[in-house]
């Protein structure tokens, strides 16, 4: 069977050699490994500009384990977070903070609006007893990205650390920790880095770290003993996935040679662009407003009138060698087409084709 | 440069085409790798006949992080673990449970002395507080195997419940859920069954998973939650290491090709007869009685005239093609030679042979 191209948010399709780094056995306490994980850690830093203000801790698990290991390394008992919530990933991070047993407060905007920084300053003026913020970069449930800038001004302005998660975002989008506040950025190994799942990392301030010694209620997911582990030798606390790691390692070197993040977006944009053009020439709409789609994951409006279930719309496509993703909005009928990973125009002009073809025969799907 | 080979309790050496089985991109939703997550789970089971008594709970991470999620997900608030400790490994159980909040007591033996069902059992019935028990079968910090049998029955008589860590054991070492009243076993990928490093996975008693909503502390970590969703739709619930669990389906494929656990423990014990044979004419010690040994990791120690440190004996060793393992133990100055992964007596037979031209010419290392 030929590989089909993934129209996902990840994991995504990856280059052949980022694939093939993984047919190598590693011994996780080797030196050879070692030099591994720290080149993941500097290029990890490099690629938000972080080197001289954060330190790079990676974890075993996907992206949902790196952003709980943050909470649980970062939040005292006695502190209280505020989430902003536009979308499923920021409903999580609040879910996953009172399950740990920390206070939290929710600002909600709805699922096609950004969150605006004026009302985060408010609520921060409103309530001094919040210590953290945390927000997602780029919403993956509908693609929308929030203004970045504008709020970690608002956050940094009140005193507050801002934690952001940069699961779908790192690597393409700007994150510039040079100028940016921010106490730590979150993001996994298979989104826009386009390595393979099984690893997620964040970025973080030594202060920050170096204050939570003891902190986080679960062992496996403490950030700072991890940190001071890496610090100390160079080894991981507990078996790191080495396959996962060489993987992404290469994945972060053919980063490099595309010409970095900006290179990088300039792809994922000409692919948005191409997608988003095409399927309203076939008549499907964009959920979002055109300002607020980020290059990366495009929800769709499922056509009043479509002949098919999502179901057997996903299954024509997928028998044509492409996997789109179902839609998680709770307000609307949609279904979701990725626009990253190691894919260029030419796939997505496939992929329209491929749509085309499906409604031109939907008996034949 | 030519692949060494690891003698380490894992990651270790795999066969190729474990590895060769990452070198596809998979849809995490599409149904081609909700068949691939079905076969992972009755295979796992198959294993240790768990199929008509137990559920397959597989989990994103370490071995560690499956491990800490039976903790958070069957010890209740309430709750009391009884850790049975002889070695690093037993240690840590109770660190975690402790980390977590949860009442531990610990009855410790030697580094060198098995785990004593007797003494469990009066130990059990001197505080009737204790409602689970944990035991690691296999304790990779010097090699030991405990008397799982007698201890089971002693937990089961006292109506507790035991959580096996079978972390180095699963696979070879006989653990028939027909016979053996455990409550949970844990174990991961990348020992004893030969994949690559990045997923755990636990056996556990569906009444004991049906017990446990909302109880778990952790989100990331919480297995009735995994659990339900596999049931639901057969998806993790968070993004899997595909990968990683394709390579698992493939090794578990080669180790029914193979003749199942039987056949593995039986290479195995070829390994590690030879291996302790060897030694010993190079006149290494073995740190373990024999007959405490499994033939999974030995433990030897280092002779008192050694012309060479750890680190020059180990960078010998790995510049003529092998990687060995550093000792854990806190009462004896120890080195460790792994007998697993695919492996067999030519490779012992070879490593012996690097030891001995190493010995012959330590100034030359």
């Amino acid at each position: 069977m030929t590989q089909q191209i993934l129209l996902t948010p990840g994991p995504l399709t990856t280059r052949i050699e980022t694939r093939q780094a993984m047919l190598r056995d590693w011994g996780s306490r080797d030196p050879a490994f070692i030099a591994l994980t720290a080149e993941l850690r500097t290029r990890l830093l490099a690629v938000a500009e972080g080197g001289p203000t954060h330190a790079c801790v990676p974890l075993q698990g996907s992206g949902t384990f790196i952003v709980e290991a943050v909470l649980a390394t970062l939040l005292r008992p006695a502190d209280k977070l505020l989430v902003l919530v536009n979308g499923a990933y920021g409903e999580r991070i609040a879910a996953i903070a009172r399950r740990m047993g920390r206070a939290v407060e929710i600002l909600r905007w709805p699922e096609d609006r950004p969150v605006e920084a004026a009302r985060v300053a408010a609520a921060l003026r409103a309530d001094p007893g919040v210590t953290h913020v945390a927000l997602v970069h780029c919403e993956t449930t509908t693609g929308l990205l929030n203004p970045l800038a504008g709020i970690a001004a608002a956050v940094a302005d009140a005193g507050r650390h801002l934690l952001l998660d940069a699961m779908s975002s790192f690597g393409a989008i700007d994150i510039d920790l040079r100028t940016l506040p921010l106490t730590a950025v979150m993001a996994s190994s298979n989104k826009c880095l386009e390595g393979v799942p099984g690893i997620g990392f964040a970025l973080i301030e030594p202060a920050a770290l170096a204050a939570a010694e003891g902190v986080s209620p679960s062992l496996s997911l403490d950030l700072h003993a991890q940190w001071r582990g890496l610090e100390k030798d160079g080894q991981w606390r507990f078996t790191p996935p080495v396959q996962v790691v060489a993987a992404l390692v290469e994945a972060l070197r053919l980063l490099d040679a595309e010409g970095g993040p900006p290179a990088r977006l300039a792809r994922y944009d000409g692919n948005c662009r191409t997608l988003v053009a095409g399927m309203r020439r076939l008549g499907f709409e964009l959920y979002l407003e055109e300002a607020l789609q980020a290059p990366i994951i495009a929800t769709f409006r499922m056509p009043r009138d479509f002949p098919l279930g999502f179901a057997a719309f996903y299954d024509a496509l997928a028998a044509r060698g492409f996997l789109i993703y179902p839609g998680k909005l709770t307000q609307a009928e949609t279904f979701r087409i990725g626009c990253i990973g190691a894919i260029d125009r030419q796939d997505i002009q496939r992929l329209l084709a491929a749509v085309e073809a499906t409604l031109a025969a939907p008996e034949g799907a």
